[in-house]
């Protein structure tokens, strides 16, 4: 019923495309900014979407600009696992249905804990209902940046201080010295003494509590050697907030334009079509270790220039997700040129910061590149986003992080100082954890020598695991993968046979979800298929990342090889 | 500069509303849904806006419908506080200005957190760097309903089940029988274990943690003696995430309408102003204790499509904020059943559901009334807000809380989940605390007696603090002072003297603004001007918080006196 429903509403979509008036260009099928060239169009207008998959195979990302809300239809294609609290929608009151819904919400898509994810989690629960009813006996996940969902522990010394000035009338027993290290103590006192009434259950200043804000500036300042002033630090929830705060004040309408990396992290994506703004794709050059080509962006900015678009800003992540490039500062520093020249705001995806894996690269941050260059305030509109999320401490569950928000003039900071103090603040604790990422213990604190080797074991295990993954990548028939620089992620490129794309086809699934789906129901290994970050037509990727706990990874690699093997021989061309 | 800047782009706002396409109809000031009737417009378009203060003195609301970012000026006429970091706006890069931005963003005021604060937090620089320089030692936030910052004290067992959750490697630890409560320990065991790998640093499901959504089902089961569904339920990051949520999803254009209380809490009317929709005013009757009459609904309703509005929903606050009235269980039937008949979505912010502070009235859920008229999932589409900002707990730098969707189709549930999912999910510490708010100590755990005695020692006093205030100011000259049955809040009239109206006219600055400012500056008291609440055109309100601590109560009261009678000597007819 709702299927047929959506359907027919995809139907009607593709008619009315048709007729969208010049404004709306960016919404309609046939003008998307395609992935190469004009010539290269993704979604012909005159056919399904499903019928041109093998022809426009970045077509996900396509449907992604239209009022269509199809990512379960494409990886499930007909036959979409239910939920057990489905019914007919029919019964229910029609003061919100589909049809009546902000469009931009049906539009918007968020691969990462897609259809794949949801199949996923019902498998595990058929797993539990009747053991051995699969081929595995537990799920794996590999589809997000969580760490510690996979067994990674956290940092001691963090959750010391978070449980400390979670309740600080401990802090003056005498049992406490036997539980907790003395510095985690001191930093307690430290950021309580400086928090009004000690009151870490008070909303904060709308920026976050001034003093975690100070630390978190000395700690940009110590990583770049540029002063860094708390005043233009917003801790948040997490990055993704943040992202989202830049997109609404950025984006007005469709002809507002943000360049963005393809592959990408799809809340870009997602942000963008929320906000009703235009995503202008740059590609990744994944032949030179998916290299970002200053000339690729100068030709897209034309492009979209050339159809109405203005772009506002440019999304550079680096580390990269999901490539795991590591930027040299050599390109960093023409991409700074660039959006200067071009008068666009950097946006700096930076939360993967601490996660480089190669002695030959290192990170550099957007801001320390262009103070390098002699661009400060006056000359560069930049943002650099952070989360206590990533790195080694991976506290994905304490949503925090901030942004560094340079180069933008009082009355247009007062408007994001506004937005922020209508949601009041982000939560304390993340406030509290991500002054402490950046300035963690230091030599001579009595946690140091813990701190560090937590640190050092988790980076140099991730280091060995993204080797281990790669290589074994690399080793599988017509797969290709790139070297892991940063982040947590592998993006391999699958080269599949004619016939594994025919019988996707024909299952009205794009291929490369035809792929996760099989490995998923072979293995219990969760992975995204390429289609939901962006890829080159014509190529077909998986996003896998490197978390799983090392002792796992020869198993996943065995199960991994054996389910490609298998695969490969059933549709060899 | 920038003021000028803002006054010129003002200027060229007011000349283009007249302008304005019909599809831009709320947007333009001659149309924006009136308070009282068509007859009643606020803002004339032939004048300027400051110049109409006294005819119209919605006109901040109604402001609010229109491009234009003044709260400031509104507040402070011409001579606004600068910021120390105010530069020339010319200097910096133009990639973003004011211009520039998206307009929805400029439209969006937040009171609560608005000029009057700013000021106030530059009065405390200012005493901290001179003591003595202004008439008072200290600054009184009685903006926000902010318990914590003002001395309130967490709840113990709260507390000590967070810090647990943080730092569960002292769980086994001896020393930690000495500092925590067993049931703490056991509470915090139960949720660590229903958690995959005990990793309170993992993301989790989007929804929230399954054993935390199950506890605030339960709660919710309990309190109403109805079933709830954790399915039902997204935890989030506090309240204001939620109704973003629910209003991205309901808002499609400016032809989308949402039914809101005036006074209102600005939170609604900036979601409403983000989103891109119309604020349809309804009318709370002061005379009646701020009474919500069903037939006011009704004739708004009606206006607004006549208007072409399309109500997609009505918003009721109960408790009442600002209002602080607590809705009869009849007149919430009657809600019930208008919603019910007009299609609508009731979005109920029952996050003051714990604050009642009389005999005569008590807390029941829309759910609960909805399910007791035999009205189930298939006849009303409703959603309950909840927060463990507020309550008697006051945890608001946690950023905790819930929604509960009931009555959506499984498709429409599917988009909402979606976009949860795109932020991934709410910080775990909120979400556990969520759960403990919802399913506190029990009769016979260790903790259940002084849990009871700080949880009933902070509501009386609550109770007592509301009392006294409000026999205050209805003590004082030309201030009629409302009941205050629940929430955190007084919202008093005051009958400004015509001398008092003509001055603030001279200062460019709304009556009620300019009252508060002048409180502020001889009190350090902060209150909110009930303009940035809304409020009948020809009254002017100032909202007032209950909570600074008991002991200062008396000295509160004195000093409003003091200052309201110099205030009324001064501008006396």
């Amino acid at each position: 019923m709702m299927r047929r429903f959506v359907a027919e509403r995809a139907r009607k979509l593709f008619i009315s495309s048709s007729s969208s008036s010049p404004s709306r260009y960016f919404n309609s099928s046939s003008s998307c900014i395609t992935p190469q060239s004009n010539s290269n169009r993704i979604i012909n207008q005159s056919k399904p979407a499903a019928a041109s998959i093998t022809q426009n195979p970045f077509f996900f990302l396509n449907r992604n600009c239209r009022y269509y809300s199809t990512y379960s239809d494409y990886i499930f294609g007909k036959n979409p696992p239910t939920s057990s609290t489905t019914m007919s929608s029919s019964s229910y009151p029609d003061s919100v249905t589909i049809d009546k819904i902000n469009p931009k919400v049906l539009q918007c898509e968020y691969a990462v804990r897609g259809a794949i994810v949801i199949q996923a989690q019902h498998l595990q629960e058929e797993i539990k209902a009747n053991p051995g009813s699969h081929p595995f006996d537990e799920i794996l996940y590999c589809n997000i940046g969580n760490p510690q969902s996979l067994g990674q522990q956290p940092i001691t010394f963090f959750r010391e201080v978070l449980a400390l000035c979670d309740h600080p009338s401990i802090l003056d027993k005498s049992e406490t010295q036997g539980l907790f290290s003395a510095d985690s103590i001191e930093r307690a006192w430290q950021i309580l003494d400086q928090i009004p009434g000690r009151a870490t259950g008070a909303y904060s200043h709308s920026q976050g509590v001034k003093c975690l804000r100070d630390a978190v500036a000395a700690g940009i300042a110590a990583r770049d050697g540029y002063p860094a002033d708390p005043n233009d630090i917003f801790l948040t929830d997490g990055a993704s907030p943040a992202v989202h705060m830049m997109m609404q004040l950025l984006i007005s309408s469709e002809k507002d334009g943000v360049l963005c990396p393809i592959p990408q992290y799809p809340l870009y994506s997602a942000s963008i079509a929320l906000h009703g703004g235009s995503l202008v794709p740059y590609y990744l050059d994944e032949a030179t270790g998916w290299g970002l080509e200053v000339s690729e962006l100068k030709k897209q900015l034309e492009d979209a220039k050339s159809k109405g678009i203005t772009v506002r800003s440019l999304v550079v992540i680096n580390p990269g997700n999901p490539t795991g490039q590591v930027l040299a500062e050599e390109n960093q520093r023409a991409i700074v040129e660039f959006c200067k020249k071009e008068n666009l705001v950097l946006l700096a995806d930076e939360v993967y910061q601490e996660n480089v894996y190669v002695e030959d690269k290192s990170f550099h941050s957007f801001k320390k590149v262009a103070r390098s260059m002699g661009y400060g305030e006056k000359d560069i509109s930049l943002v650099s986003f952070q989360s206590v999320s990533k790195g080694y401490h991976g506290e994905c569950g304490k949503r925090g992080g901030y942004m560094e928000v340079t180069g933008f003039s009082p009355d247009v900071r007062e408007q994001i100082y506004k937005v922020a103090s209508v949601n009041l603040c982000s939560n304390i604790s993340g406030q509290i954890l991500a002054s402490l990422v950046m300035n963690p213990p230091k030599v001579g604190d009595e946690s140091y020598e813990s701190y560090s080797d937590e640190k050092n074991g988790i980076l140099s295990s991730l280091a060995r695991r993204a080797k281990a993954l790669e290589d074994a990548f690399n080793s599988l028939e017509g797969v290709t993968c790139n070297k892991a620089e940063g982040a947590m992620y592998l993006f391999p490129r699958i080269h599949l046979p004619q016939k594994a794309i025919k019988a996707a086809e024909a299952a009205k699934t794009a291929p490369d979800a035809f792929y996760a789906k099989r490995l998923l129901e072979a293995t219990g290994i969760v992975v995204v298929p390429g289609s939901g970050f962006g890829q080159v037509p014509g190529t077909w990727h998986i996003r896998c990342t490197i978390l799983p706990q090392e002792e796992k990874i020869p198993a996943i690699i065995t199960r991994l090889t054996d389910f490609h093997q298998a695969f490969m021989a059933e549709y060899h061309d």
